[in-house]
């Protein structure tokens, strides 16, 4: 039998992953299962978007241009100006997710070998498209004591060799809910310039910023304008995670003409999602602040009660729709096995990320888990209860 | 300004997109172009299908799983088995487009550095997807005096290095609707089962067989079952090129860990697409008869037509809906442009697929050009008037 390629073998699997299994065996015996684990939002995707898709009249399901429909990128330029960022059409490269985003752009911008800079804890799926490509990400920690604050401007350029090619953000931040100050953003902006490199910034969560504190997209930083690749995706906007739409933008006309022959090759992204993306910026005003307020009282809510939990700490995410936080466990990877596995509380039990999969290294974040507040209230408040009640039976309690 | 990286800088430009802006200046002439170019299938995507996309009833528009909806790939399994390959739903997942599938298959394969071997004039896209994953693709020309029949063995065992870890083939062939014969899938099954390669075998266009010979899957070759990596894609056969769904099919489990590392880093494929895709399983048999039926007429129409214009020269395209052509012309590409730039008969002008963009080598198929039957007969007929007198006007003409 022939092997697997040495990319293949090294890809991680997630965590979250291995845990499916036993959340599903949990549900066979009659267990309800709160899944705080997934980025799925259960709020409903806007209804100009659904009746876009039912009114759809083509014979055809055609191709789509490679780089997306000029329509839908033409609208797109409206949306982002109202974030004062700037750009054009032909700026933008609509693309199957954002996942496809930061693979062509990882691809398109770095050799095998080359290195990219990314605070973590991060989305685990960044090493898996940086593994695609050949290229290697040096993760510079952040901590809970912090609150997930970016380390200083020297710990990046510690990490800086001759192979360094980027440093990738995600702000607000999956997993943490930080929001880079513009303090930050201004160090990071410096950093890229001095060194001459990309910054990947992927903002899919800007529609979902609580604290009255400014969003500064890498797009607004001045002076590294060619640097930039912004990723982005509508399906945490709109509840869409599955239509997979996304974007890749990017000032830099040389960069775009690279990662245009990526997006030939593969013909075009999805057309059906395309035209419910199109429709989706045409969700009312109600529709966006409905979502938006939802996401704020859970949010409250929930970290509210996992602070009051004995043992366990959360910091307040300023966006996103998630939160890393401390249990007073020995390992939070086998606590989440076991809350699905061995635990359940009046027919019940909770779905949580370990921390692990979101750090490059096995010493880092293991007491912590990823929580995402993307069911309603009430059943937070059941799982707030869950959770406390498995870490008072837990064998592995620490305090 | 940081640098592309070597891989953006090497991926081909397709000949065709170059050709694209010249056919979009004809028709803001108010030339009609006739779009012989793409493998865009002009004929309805089956009504089961455009029914179950208009009666989506679900308000969250979320993520599938990452291998594909289960119940997709039970019926899959049926409609193999009626072309006798036998796979459960395990051994199939479903991809973004066959693109994603021949993608992954090379990236889970294959090393960088790592060859496969390819008969040549072949679908140019294979050569981006290896380039993505670093890997090279040696060509072994087939000849259009040979009917573009499979290079003999010999040229196989040549190219066979210890780099070499696969053959590719795409049968029915694209461009040359080429059908591989028992003998010579038998010949491949023999030189992969020597060296222990993987069988990488596009097989989209199956529905597309003229001849009444027999159709030889990949997967029907006996002793090689764990080498075999079938790449399949509804966008041909429903005429659902937009929707993205493709699949990846192998027996061989680990390899399929493998690739599932890399579809649950992208999360999930398209979920409408899905939907529309297992739908159009129920396509009546009429439906399928009539796409037959009218692929066939064009096909004889087309080819009759070609070989009816002095000096030009096409086989007899055994499947698909492709053929290549040899034109008497000193250029294929600049034959193309020229039609498009600067010819035109009575308001129209064609627009052909030069076939250097299928060749590895620039030696290879200057003179012949692949031309889709993806156009009505009326149309068909006008294109391949059309076509003869532009080589009857074209200054570059060598008979």
């Amino acid at each position: 039998m022939p092997q697997i390629s040495v990319r293949g073998e090294e890809m991680p699997a997630s965590p979250i992953r291995k845990l499916v299994p036993l959340s599903d065996k949990a549900k066979e015996k009659g267990i309800t299962v709160y899944h705080l684990n997934i980025g799925q939002p259960d709020l409903p995707t806007p209804k100009v978007a659904l009746d876009a898709l039912h009114n759809i009249d083509r014979t055809v399901l055609e191709y789509s241009p490679s780089d997306g429909y000029r329509s839908y990128r033409e609208k797109l330029t409206k949306y982002y100006a109202s974030y004062n960022i700037n750009v054009t059409a032909d700026d933008i490269i609509i693309t199957t997710g954002g996942s496809e985003a930061v693979l062509f752009a990882f691809l398109a911008c770095l050799n095998p070998g080359d290195e990219i800079i990314v605070p973590e804890p991060a989305y685990a799926n960044y090493m898996a498209f940086a593994i695609s490509a050949g290229a290697d990400i040096k993760a510079i920690p952040s901590t809970i004591e912090e609150g997930f604050a970016l380390p200083s401007v020297d710990k990046f350029e510690a990490l800086i060799t001759e192979k360094t090619r980027g440093i990738l953000i995600c702000n607000p931040n999956n997993p943490t809910g930080y929001l880079y100050t513009r303090n930050e953003m201004n160090q990071i902006r410096d950093i890229v310039k001095k060194y001459d490199l990309y910054l990947f910034s992927d903002e899919v969560y800007r529609e979902f910023i609580y604290t009255g504190s400014p969003y500064i997209s890498a797009c607004h930083l001045k002076g590294i304008e060619e640097n930039v690749v912004l990723i982005d995706s509508v399906s945490k906007r709109y509840s869409e995670c599955g239509i997979r739409i996304g974007a890749l933008i990017t000032k830099n006309k040389k960069l775009r003409a690279s990662v245009m022959k990526f997006c030939q090759a593969r013909l075009s992204p999805p057309l059906i999602g395309q035209l419910i993306a199109e429709a989706s910026l045409d969700a009312s005003q109600e529709y966006m602040r409905d979502i938006y307020d939802e996401y704020v009282e859970r949010r409250k809510f929930l970290i509210d009660g996992l602070n009051r939990i004995p043992g366990v700490y959360s910091p307040i995410p300023m966006g996103a729709f998630y939160t890393v936080a401390r249990l007073p466990v020995d390992n939070a990877d086998t606590f989440c096995a076991w809350c699905l596995s061995d635990f359940s509380y009046e027919g019940q039990t909770v779905f949580m990320a370990p921390a692990s999969g979101f750090y490059s290294s096995p010493e880092l974040g293991r007491d912590e888990v990823r929580i995402a507040y993307v069911l309603k209230k009430e059943d937070l408040q059941k799982a707030l209860f869950v959770l406390q009640k498995a870490l008072e039976a837990y064998p592995g309690r620490t305090i």
